[in-house]
C-alpha cells in the first residue's frame, strides 16, 4: 500500500463549523483518513492532517480547497499568521512506498486542477518549486493576500505556476508543494539559564552554521525551572534525531549543563526511532525487513 | 486487527516435499500468512512461522498438524534435536492486540481439538502450563518419543492435558503453549579471548544470577577474529535490549574490551527498538500512538 500525507493550512481559526465543512469535504472521499485537525484563534488558521493512498488524498484535498474557497473570504480575514489564500499552503509528504518525486507530481497535478477548476493562482514551493527563489515558502507568501492582489499580474516574479495570472478575489492564492515529514523535537536542559539554550540552538541550526536539516530556538520552561532547545527536524533522514541529541549533549557539557530529557511533539515516523536504536545499539547489517511489522505489511500488500 | 504468531516445529528436516504439504495445509486457510520456514537436515526438523488473526492461525496450525500426523512417522525418525511428536511443539506468540492470556486460551483450544480429532496426547507448556513442572519444555519432552511410548499411560506425571492417555503410535505427542516473542540478539566484542565472552554471558544470563529474561552463551567468530555474546531475549518487554547492551558494555569495560557492534538475527518487533530510542533519547511522556504507523493502523482497524 502506498501512503501519502497532506497537511493543508486553511485561513480559518475561529469558526469550528467552517472547518467542519472543509474537513467533511475531504474525508467524504473513500480512503482519506483524518489524522489531526488544529485551530488557532489568534492565528485565525487551521492545520489539517490527512493520509491515504495518493489518488484519494489528491481528490480529498482538492474538495477541501473547493469548499474553503466557498466559505472563506480573505477580504475580511484577520490573524497573526501570514497568509495569502483561503487554502494557504498544501504540502504533500511521502509516508510509505512513495518518493519525494511522486509527491512533486501530486503537487503539480493538484496545482493544475486548482488553477483550472477553481481559478485560484497556485505557486509551487519547496521540493516542487519551478524557480529556486520559490523553494522558501516565506518568500512565496511575501506581501500576503493584500500585497499579492496588486503584484500578481503586474510583477513577473509573481507569475503563478498554474491558474490565472490574477488573484482570486476572495480565495486569494495558494502555495502547493512537497516536503519531507517534519518532526517537532525538543531537548530539555537542567538549568534556568536561557542563554545556554539559545547558544546551543544557534550552534545546531543550519542558518547559523549547524546541521543542514535543523531549525532551532531556545525557550525557558518556567513552570519546570528548566530551559529547552526547541527543534524542527525538517528532514529526519538527512539529519537524524540521535545526531542532534548527541550534539546538544556535547554542547551542553561545555556549560556543565545536563540533558535531562527530550520530547517528540505530535507524530514521528517509526523509522526515525529505529534509526536511533540502530545507532545506539551499534547494529550491524540491520535490514528494515527484519522489523516484524514491516514484514507483516509487506505480506499484506501482496494480497 | 488482532495478530498472533505461531511457530510450529515439525519432525522433518530432509524431505522438502513433506514440509511443502504441511505448509500448504496451513496457508490454505484464508488469512494465514507464512513468515518463515526453515529446515535442518542434521536436526531432521523444520521450524515454520505463520501469523494472522487468532481464529485463522488456530485453524491453520490444526490443519498443519493433521497433515504432519499423516506424513511423518516417528518410529523411523532420527535426528540430533530432541523430539516427541510429528508436530513436536506449537507455541502461540502475541503480536498485536492480543494478550498472553489470549494465547493461552488458543493453546488450550488447539490442544483439546488435537486430542479429540487427531487422538494425539497434548501437553500444555510455558505460559499455558497446568502444572509448574511443565513450564519448561525440556522437562515436558524428557524421554522423547521412545521413552514416552512407555511412560504415557503408566507414569501419572506424564498424563497429558488433552487427548488419550497413550502415545499416538506414529505421530507421538505434542507440546502446545504460549510464550512471548523471542528476539535473537548478539553482541560482538573486540577481542579474540573467548573467555571474556563466556564470562560476560555468564554474568548477564538468568540461570547464573543475571537478567531474568536472558539466555546467553559465548562464542568465537573466527573469520572476524572476534568473540560474541549470543543472546536469546525470551521476553524483551521484561528485559529490554538496551539494558542487556549496557550491561554487556559495562562488563566488557572491566576487561578493557570494546563492544564493536550488535546484531538482530531474524525478526524483531518494532516496539523492542522503539524502547531503545526512548531510553537513549531520554524521551519524556512518549506515547506509542505518537508513532505515525501506529496511528495509521489504528485508523485502519476502525473501518
Amino acid at each position: 500500500m502506498k501512503l501519502v500525507e497532506c497537511v493543508p493550512n486553511f485561513s480559518e481559526g475561529r469558526r469550528p463549523e467552517v472547518l467542519d465543512a472543509i474537513v467533511g469535504a475531504m474525508t467524504a472521499v473513500d480512503g482519506v483518513r483524518l489524522l489531526d485537525r488544529e485551530m488557532d484563534a489568534d492565528h485565525n488558521r487551521a492545520v489539517v492532517t490527512i493520509v491515504g493512498e495518493p489518488e484519494a488524498v489528491l481528490e480529498g484535498v482538492f474538495r477541501g480547497m473547493a469548499k474553503a474557497a466557498e466559505v472563506i473570504d480573505l477580504t475580511t480575514h484577520e490573524g497573526e499568521h501570514p497568509r495569502m489564500g483561503a487554502t494557504d499552503v498544501v504540502p504533500f509528504v511521502p509516508v510509505k512506498g512513495v518518493t519525494m518525486d511522486d509527491c512533486v507530481e501530486l503537487a503539480r497535478r493538484l496545482g493544475e486542477r486548482v488553477g483550472k477548476e477553481l481559478e485560484i493562482p497556485v505557486f509551487l514551493y519547496e521540493s516542487a518549486c519551478t524557480r529556486p527563489e520559490r523553494q522558501n515558502l516565506a518568500k512565496v507568501r511575501k506581501g500576503q493576500f493584500e500585497g499579492l492582489c496588486e503584484e500578481i499580474g503586474t510583477n513577473p516574479a509573481k507569475e503563478p505556476d498554474f491558474g490565472p495570472n490574477r488573484i482570486h478575489p476572495t480565495a486569494g492564492a495558494t502555495a502547493v508543494g512537497a516536503r519531507p515529514f517534519l518532526v517537532a523535537y525538543n531537548i530539555n536542559l537542567g538549568t534556568t539559564d536561557l542563554s545556554v539554550a539559545k547558544a546551543i540552538a544557534k550552534a545546531i541550526r543550519h542558518s547559523s552554521g549547524g546541521l543542514r536539516h535543523v531549525k532551532a530556538m531556545g525557550f525557558a520552561i518556567k513552570d519546570r525551572n528548566i530551559v529547552q532547545v526547541s527543534i524542527n527536524m525538517v528532514n529526519f533522514k538527512g539529519t537524524p534525531l540521535f545526531r542532534v541529541f548527541e550534539m546538544v549533549r556535547s554542547e551542553a557539557e561545555r556549560y556543565g549543563v545536563p540533558v535531562i530529557g527530550s520530547e517528540v511533539v505530535g507524530l514521528v515516523p517509526v523509522d526515525a526511532l529505529v534509526d536511533c536504536a540502530e545507532f545506539y545499539l551499534r547494529l550491524e547489517n540491520f535490514q528494515r525487513d527484519q522489523v516484524l511489522e514491516n514484514r507483516l505489511s509487506e505480506d499484506g500488500s501482496d494480497e
